[in-house]
């Protein structure tokens, strides 16, 4: 059901990465396809069971990365997409989405009141109603990565993976879990978006009031309590890095492996520079899950020629 | 005999290029595997057919991507491998060789030095010596670029190869003739290093005194004869382009695609630039051939924060 064009994506060993970090270090890069984000994976999924249906129309919430994502598998199966975002969402995302020809409906507020409208319009258009981590085409679309991993990856220790609703880390977590389960998975989130792992912490679903992150894709308040359960089942960890750390993670996957992400896909880095001595001398794999930065704030982050 | 890791690289319709040039534009990606570049497909058939025979050691000069390739594919084999290069190649690329444990011998002088010199090791020592672009493995290894794109690529009207010594031009040229003769082959090379593009046009070997360009590596002086003739055989054109065209072809594949690559890997961009009248409304494939790039050169040629 996927287009191959977001299949088997590159998994390399980085050693250019390993001094600064004191662990072996493989990237599984997510950005190398034509929505620059593994979101293709799950809308790919959706839209051909939704063309297959005879279906015509589909609606989404947005960090930015879905809808680009819902837009590319939408357009080339004849369905009519829309796409609900924050206003506050990176212009590159928002641009790209608009570029796909899918309709852009923009809120005021942030990822979870989008999530509200798209809701309201799929029951006023009665349409469906894509919801990511929680529709389970979502989460296999990210499964996919997983098996990848366990077929192709030479044996690692663990796997850094970004939280932000669920999605990547509940699909990747139940695959790695039941084909290799003593490879530890490990949730990483801005402390400025930390409210999922601090629902993995507590067993419950905790809320936050705001979030304050530059990682966009990951900034969400409010866990959906289903996916919650899930991650409880196959996360072994959850961590919260800081935001001079996510940056630090940006900057060194550029200069040192000539990789351009957004601040969600170096999250994975981010925990390795946090925490040193728990990652010494094993294998970990990080899942380089999107690309899609605006420039100028990406040239800042990555700083100015010396 | 070639690592996966080198197979089967991300090939793509990348959109957010095409306003800004006005054709179809995919994307064939040889620089997310472990050495940045293309050329591991042709040292990993040179190396296994030398750990097949027994051979333990080998020497290659190289503009610094053939010798982070030739390193990367000998250590794995247990091979003592021997890199002569220019001392004023890019600093990355030289670190990037040490660091993979080859031996690194530098020469005050250029590429076509640095290839005199590794003959006379080679002659000294009585060991294998890799002549990139004449050696008919590290045209084989390129060729397996032509071959993936012939498979798997939707059709396309042309495809756009940096030229240097040949060995890209020759192997995807080949393949391309033989499997997609419709398609033309078009070499691209800066106008700071024309010798193999004068040779081609000429239909016999122009050398050149010097070469004027931030394209490392392609900066060649002395085409190879033999390459030459396969040159002509397979090439339906072979063009010049400016230095500042590759330039914004880099600030345009990072600002738009999201891409860090070095110059070379920026002719084909380069060339549809210079030449939109051309390529109006066709379908292009281009080469990113490698993203080796010292990281202060390059964010002077991406530009500043705005």
């Amino acid at each position: 059901m996927i287009d191959p064009v977001f299949l088997d994506s590159p998994l390399y060993r980085c050693e250019a990465l390993e001094p600064g970090l004191g662990c072996a270090v493989s990237i599984k890069l997510e950005t190398a396809n034509p929505v620059r984000s593994f979101k293709g994976r799950g809308t790919e999924v959706v839209a051909s069971a939704l063309a297959g249906e005879g279906r015509d129309a589909v609606v989404c919430a947005s960090a930015g990365n879905l809808g680009q994502a819902l837009a590319w598998s939408g357009r080339r199966r004849g369905l009519d997409v829309t796409v609900v975002a924050s206003r506050a969402a990176p212009a590159a995302k928002l641009d790209r989405i608009r570029a796909l020809d899918a309709r852009l409906e923009l809120v005021d507020g942030d990822f979870d009141m989008a999530r509200e409208h798209a809701a309201a319009i799929a029951r006023r258009d009665g349409v469906r109603l894509v919801q990511d981590s929680l529709d389970i085409e979502t989460c296999e679309g990210a499964a996919t990565i997983g098996l990848e991993l366990v077929e192709n990856a030479p044996p690692f220790d663990a796997v850094l993976i970004a939280l932000g609703g669920g999605a990547l880390a509940t699909g990747i977590g139940h695959v790695v879990k039941a084909l290799a389960p003593g490879v530890e998975v490990i949730c990483v989130q801005p402390a400025g978006a930390p409210a999922m792992t601090r629902s993995w912490r507590g067993r419950r679903v905790v809320t936050t009031g705001t979030t304050d992150t530059i990682a966009d894709g990951v900034a969400a308040r409010r866990p959906i309590p289903a996916v919650l359960d899930d991650l409880l089942l196959v996360a072994d960890d959850a961590v919260l890095v800081e935001e001079a750390s996510i940056v630090a993670g940006m900057r060194m996957l550029f200069e040192r492996a000539g990789l351009v992400v957004e601040p969600s896909a170096a999250l994975g880095v981010a925990a390795l520079l946090e925490d040193r001595d728990r990652f010494a001398g094993r294998h970990v794999v990080t899942i380089v899950c999107g690309g899609n930065a605006d420039v100028d704030a990406y040239r800042r982050w990555i700083g100015s020629p010396s």
